[in-house]
């Protein structure tokens, strides 16, 4: 039977599309820059059972798949390959189970990462890792990317709430990895190694997560700074000083312009940096802290400092960091850069950013996560460009890379490798590490079926 | 050239020992129940090129490796089988590095894990994962089983702490994994997959670790209670409660009066179990925690609560846990478990090894991590024993594993497989999963020369 034919009669009726207009949004994740490919065919499953069915159906006829969550990937690692078959598990959006003593929750892979929280705050829980688009991205593409977010700097990343999968590999065999306990040593952690392989290993049909206990208020600082050593002065006078903050976010100049100037929100344009810090201690820790991480900014040379603990009056302050890249998408299409530095190394990376642009003679805003030096420097494209821009903007992009690398950083700390770092990776971890990786890959999908393409 | 002469014309003079004599120390660990095998030599290097020397000169004569740190294994990990070559790290015992500003350490695989915190305190810096043996156990061991400890409950395990590796692999290849920043997602986590993988994929030569700002002090809460279920349903309160709690250690009535008998510490006899709280927040923190723990801990029934502020109090408080072992030793040969149940079940495990102990008519004390479900069952052998009693002691250590397996646990919280619990790791994993171990193990070392006869 031919492949689309033998597809359809595994899943349901209406699990499978193929119309080239309806396929159009699913071969696009939101990396916008780069072309993706045509794609065969979507599969919207609604079950495990459903998912495995597909790619023994996939790998019968030698088919690649690409796995998709909600496509809000940044590094192309759902783009469309062409001829494959897109893996969805879009359908697949149910919380199965909150557990209050154990502190756990049960999802499938299509919830969306806001919609954990919003389920699991009726039990005064809390789902930590919150990227910038939690409220359109899935668990699973979070499971896949081994997410971030802002608190990541206090809680932690994606792995580390990961207790559990249920995967399916690439010849349909079900597996689950895992456990229910917090702690745990039994076998290889293949949990760990599947959280981050990017839809590599397999697809992650089912996942336990640890919860906290929700925070019940924040304390909230901005301080502008005159340069970017100051800024970095005070990250580390705030990190050595042990507070443990929840929020450490830092906005470069352009940032803060691009942001007073779509939004006129009354900004220190003069500033070289702006930090957003935040405590979600038990109240009066988080004043304290607060208050001793707005003395130590000062004493790094800030220029105005602004601490307020009313949540609407935190959640203003946050709007400028919240606005950044929709402020610098007014003045262009965006190309969003992730690495990371050890955090000493900030203020030198931002400062090369500054250098990069100059020499590009392109836009650059920096912003990020100061607390675990993991930046977003975003070039922007003018949209009447004729490609002039963007072709510098691409060698700038590679420039960013590099300096991260030569700083001891990483070519992504949150975004994934995807499609867009895959020709640096063997320049960060050396060719016999990636010869292992490729040992792995090619040890559990030896058709190479699974989002070929990227880096493995 | 034969094995012995071709593995000391690889090493410098003095780092191999074939003396049976010097070798009866290094073929046991602290599992002492099992019987070791006999190696045919012990190799002491000093470099990872040495390591690697050793290594490829074992593979070239096929013989088996088992790595070594300091040999403190609960779980028979470093037992020697026979005919291997034990490949001990302890002379690589070198701090190679402390940075204050990024909060890292880099060592060497023999480093003794108290040793660690010792050079990083003048530092302002602490490293947590803390394992009862921390005096007397290598950072390399503690890697090799992701090992856990007292502040886990806090802080995390060994593998939250690992930022990067070097690792020999199973042909002598070197590889780097990890990284220096704190987030990064560049292709597979193999620094994940290495820790907790027992020297079977791979021998540690060195590590960079994560380190947090010390605390500034503790305080601390001994509460006693009528029942396991009381007990357990203080823990419950103080788990939803979000008190951040960095020990929450339970001991049952056979420990306490073990320990009682002992060392005469006027401990309450008739109490079905006494639990050990402590927080190390920043005052006034601790204290308000500590005061709430207190009070959900006499909402729960406990007969008698006690609480300090003052360090040598709590180290006296501290004392009874730390007395549980050398306590049970005195009333004879011990055979330590490990498991692990979701931290609503532990009452109920408590209650189940109870009822093991009389129906099999041995002695068993509990005590262990209540925090996280990680509790370590005792059996007790008396030292005149002519075997009847070991029988039954083995025998309920079996009982107590399939106890945690049937209460959603794990066979293992934070010893390891080794080779104790290698019969039960199918049970619970599943053999799909196992298969994709195995699969990982053959790829990585196809003449399974590392640690062999462990689970994999």
């Amino acid at each position: 039977m031919a492949f689309l034919d033998e597809l359809a009669a595994a899943l349901p009726d209406g699990a499978v599309v193929t119309d080239v207009d309806l396929l159009e949004t699913y071969r696009r994740d939101r990396t916008d820059w780069l072309t993706p490919g045509q794609p065969q065919a979507a599969a919207f499953p609604r079950t495990t059972a459903e998912v495995a069915a597909a790619v023994k159906v996939a790998a019968t006829h030698r088919i690649p798949i690409v796995p998709r969550g909600a496509g809000s990937s940044l590094a192309g690692g759902s783009q469309a390959i062409d001829g494959c078959l897109i893996l969805c598990v879009e359908r697949m959006d149910r919380i199965l189970d909150v557990d209050e003593v154990d502190q756990t929750v049960t999802v499938e892979p299509g919830v969306l990462n806001a919609h954990i929280s919003e389920a699991t705050a009726p039990h005064g829980l809390w789902y930590p890792p919150d990227p910038a688009s939690k409220a359109f991205c899935s668990i699973g593409g979070n499971i896949a990317t081994n997410a971030g977010g802002l608190c990541c700097v206090k809680y932690g990343v994606t792995r580390d709430y990961v207790m559990g999968l249920e995967v399916v590999l690439a010849d349909g065999t079900v597996i689950e990895t895992g456990r229910r306990t917090i702690k745990g040593v039994a076998g290889l952690d293949l949990t760990g190694l599947m959280v981050g392989s990017e839809g590599t290993l397999g697809i992650v049909t089912r996942a336990r997560l640890r919860l906290r206990p929700s925070p019940d208020g924040t304390a909230t600082l901005v301080a502008f700074f005159p340069t970017l050593t100051a800024a970095g002065d005070a990250v580390a006078a705030i990190t050595r000083a042990g507070l443990g903050l929840s929020l450490m976010e830092i906005m470069d100049r352009t940032t803060v312009v691009a942001v007073d100037d779509a939004y006129r929100m009354d900004l220190e344009r003069d500033a070289a940096a702006l930090l957003l810090l935040q405590s979600d201690s038990p109240d009066p820790l988080r004043g304290t802290e607060i208050a001793r991480a707005a003395e130590l900014c000062e004493s790094s040379d800030a220029t105005y400092t602004v601490t307020t603990e009313d949540a609407e009056q935190a959640d203003a302050l946050l709007q400028a960091r919240r606005l950044a890249i929709p402020a610098l998408e007014q003045q262009g299409t965006t190309l969003l850069d992730d690495i990371a530095v050890p955090r000493s190394r900030v203020p030198e990376l931002l400062g090369r950013a500054q250098d990069i642009a100059e020499q590009r003679d392109v836009t650059i805003g920096s912003f990020g996560h100061a607390g675990d030096g993991n930046l977003h420097p975003t070039l922007v494209v003018p949209r009447d460009d004729d490609g002039t821009v963007l072709h510098r903007a691409l060698a700038a992009f590679d420039d960013l890379v590099l300096a991260a690398l030569e700083l001891g950083g990483t070519i992504t700390g949150e975004h994934g490798v995807g499609t867009i770092k895959a020709p640096f990776l063997e320049q960060e971890v050396g060719t016999a590490n990636l010869a292992v990786q490729r040992r792995i890959k090619r040890e559990l999908d030896p058709l190479g079926l699974l989002n070929p393409g990227r880096w493995l």
